[in-house]
């Protein structure tokens, strides 16, 4: 292998896979990524077995060839490279050179057989989105997903297919830790074959999330056997998927309500940050009273004392009385950059949703807590 | 207590003390700030019992009085308070009031009796240096304190006079951790008194310095029996003295030399920055070889490989091999913003001193490692 790189391109090529490579794996070879000097490109592959993704870059290729190497530790020299290009090229014994004078290196690689191989993959079916609505899907969803992954059943994004051609089809993600749910949808092209029981893992969301820089592009998602590939420019990812059985949704979300509240999304996040400073030590409690103008919101901890403050809102209803946690509704408003939310509540222990004012394609489900 | 204080006001009298007040430590007390009300002014006080700040700050008094209140806990209100007037007020039971409006809080807070009083203090001599220059002085002496708070005669600043009136009379600010030395002087008005045996703790040189933004305002320093007294604009800070025999440092430093290197500041930091990558996991050993127009800088890890760079300087004397702990380079490196530097040399287990070019008011000695 030998070739040269810009400075910023390399740097950019081991920035994109550090959330990939596992840093505290026994396995050493899962803290490498691989480097393959093709034809006409350079690549970068980094895997934790679940998830794989391959970059390319623009680099002049003088041999082609592949080495692994420590990722992290790459990334830590390339950063204070000199502007300018880079001269990479391997040595016996997977010793690869990384000049850019007057800075020179000589690190120990290991030979790309150690490397775990990227798994094989046919694609039945796909879809392709743009790179800004898959953006805005993810962040609208993607908090309510456990990081615990033992929690069978919720520990990904469930995906489904919403109207149809004629109506306008959509993609669906839905995410629910069991005390919340969301859901946000984008239209798509293509034929949607996700296998049933099937989710999204977390971590390949957070990854691609990362390279979804130009809005307008386009994102190719294709489904196989228990596992899928999503395409963004020049980086592919390859994930399984997890096996598990999501619950039935749509029985939580409520068909009617009693109660509306419209209010100014930024207020009332401001409202709720400041509440939620003595909420910390009681599991985040709030106490939301609704009536004709405002929501007054409260909160009293036992360590340091008691909080309240109004915000103004359009009510219709009866007045009440609920409890929350205040961390579920402060997830759903620094995800959204919309003015006006719209809750819909029923009797104290009812669920709450949240939409936004003239969108229907996201919608979010907070489960109340019972007051003493 | 009764007062009115813009928010910003607020969060920067909160802000100014957190780093004194002790966050865990079991006598919860000291995770307090005693506010005060005074006829003309609010005052903040903060203490870990051997270092004691008060900063005075604009209010409108209503009603004087004193309470203590956790200051960590207060800080994340006051931040997210709504821009403007806040409206604090104390209640039975040493209660607090903060309101500003639509946000209002009811903490708990203690009575002023439970708060460590400020220890008497009677100054016998005391000078007067700019904001600035006692700012220069602290970032180029400060890192070389030992952390390590058991290092007896260590672990604080020496300082001292050197000159008198008639050739200029400068205080001279000495630290060590035995493996390096660094000085730094300003000049001062006044009587220079500090006791023998006495050391400057480290503590409140950092928190000094967040208060040095003024650079042409004065600082007044008084010297007590067995404590100081730092005024800064509107804060003052009282600091035991840390009890210990500074080293004679002096017999350290070598009176002579045979080998004189003049360095770019900048180009030798890039490259230690560099080569210090390859250095972590033996100890930051690097190799320094110097001859006729560079020096070679080098060195090799076990786990990842080896590092060279050649750094251009203007040399005088026989070429010369020696060992160092980059670390403490860097550590000059970063506190000056000097354009070149002198390192003087002599034979390869010999101390080298670093100059600025063109100053006389500071010096850094850094002691070598024996080379394999």
């Amino acid at each position: 292998m030998d070739l040269y790189i810009e400075k910023d391109e390399l740097v950019r090529a081991l920035a994109g896979i550090q959330g990939v490579v596992e840093r505290r794996s026994t396995h050493q070879i899962l803290g490498h990524a691989l480097l393959t000097a093709k034809e006409d490109n350079f690549q970068v592959t980094a895997t934790d077995t679940e998830l794989t993704v391959i970059t390319g870059h623009n680099a002049r290729i003088e041999k082609p060839g592949s080495v692994s190497m420590n990722a992290g530790h790459f990334f830590q020299v390339a950063k204070f490279l000199p502007k300018g290009p880079v001269h990479i090229y391997s040595q016996d014994n997977s010793y690869v050179v990384v000049d850019a004078p007057p800075a020179h290196y000589r690190l120990m690689g290991a030979p790309m057989e150690e490397f775990p191989p990227v798994p094989p993959f046919e694609g039945s079916s796909g879809i392709s989105v743009t790179a800004g609505g898959l953006q805005r899907m993810i962040e609208e969803t993607i908090f309510a997903i456990p990081t615990d992954e033992t929690r069978y059943g919720l520990n990904g994004a469930h995906l489904e297919q919403v109207g149809d051609s004629g109506s306008g089809q959509r993609i669906r993600m839905v995410a629910t830790d069991g005390n919340r749910l969301c859901y946000s949808e984008i239209p798509f092209d293509g034929e949607f074959g996700m296998g049933e029981q099937m989710l999204l893992p977390r971590k390949v969301l957070v990854e691609c999330r990362k390279h979804l820089v130009d809005p307008a592009a386009k994102v190719e998602i294709t489904f196989g056997d228990r596992a899928a590939t999503i395409e963004i420019d020049k980086a592919l990812f390859h994930t399984r998927m997890v096996d598990g059985e999501f619950p039935p949704y749509r029985n939580v979300m409520p068909s009617s309500f009693s109660r509306k509240a419209v209010v100014d999304r930024e207020i009332f996040q401001e409202g709720l940050i400041r509440v939620a400073l003595e909420a910390q030590d009681r599991a985040n409690t709030i106490k939301m009273e609704f009536s004709e103008a405002e929501v007054l919101v409260s909160a009293r901890s036992v360590d340091h004392g008691e909080a309240r403050h109004p915000i103004p809102i359009q009510f219709e209803g009866e007045p009440t009385k609920m409890g929350f946690n205040v961390k579920f509704f402060l997830d759903v408003l620094q995800c959204l950059r919309d003015d006006k939310l719209i809750l819909e509540l029923g009797e104290p222990l009812a669920p709450c949703i949240v939409k936004v004012e003239g969108r229907d394609d996201v919608c979010f489900v907070v489960m109340p807590i019972r007051l003493d």
